[in-house]
């Protein structure tokens, strides 16, 4: 199944299949995510969900996300949308290890 | 005076002299600025003046700014604020050469 693929993060041409948590989809970024291709997804979860989460573990990866959510404003900016996000906590556990990541809540405003 | 400081970003139990842009107080993080310092920088000014740029260069100081927003938001719910943020991009120049910088805009939502 494509759950390995979930935890890759997302990568350049590669097909969003999100998981969800309380009905807002859920996508993992990874420190060699694109930030366009992820600005992309968040661009769609928007439209589609209004709101969605970015996971990411490391520095190198919330980066990307962060970089993604400034490019996503400039896809959404043309239909009006204005997307905010909200920083948050959130500990995994990834096998036997606790990890904490940081999940970026991404709402319209 | 304390410019030199200022572009070293926060360090522990510094006091905070911020730049202001447009009126709303800039506070540079580095990837050394312990988040908990920084957020408590945030508190004090989205309590002051309502909103506050967070101006980060590199993934490390990234991951430093977005924690502090995250630890922020903490600080403040007691008092009822809910603070958002919104990436930009900002190219700065040092030196001679022209960097690209993250800010983070904090404001209550």
């Amino acid at each position: 199944m494509d759950s390995d693929s979930k935890k890759k993060g997302l990568t350049s041409g590669q097909r969003v299949a999100p998981n969800f948590i309380d009905g807002v989809p859920l996508l993992q970024v990874a420190s060699n995510s694109p930030p366009s291709s992820v600005a992309g997804a968040v661009a769609g979860c928007i439209r589609d969900y209004r709101s969605c989460y970015l996971q990411a573990i490391g520095a190198g990866a919330v980066n990307q996300a962060v970089k993604a959510v400034a490019i996503a404003r400039g896809y959404l900016a043309p239909s009006g949308d204005d997307i905010i996000c909200i920083p948050q906590f959130h500990d995994v556990k990834i096998g036997e290890e606790e990890r904490t990541t940081i999940r970026l809540l991404v709402q319209i405003r």
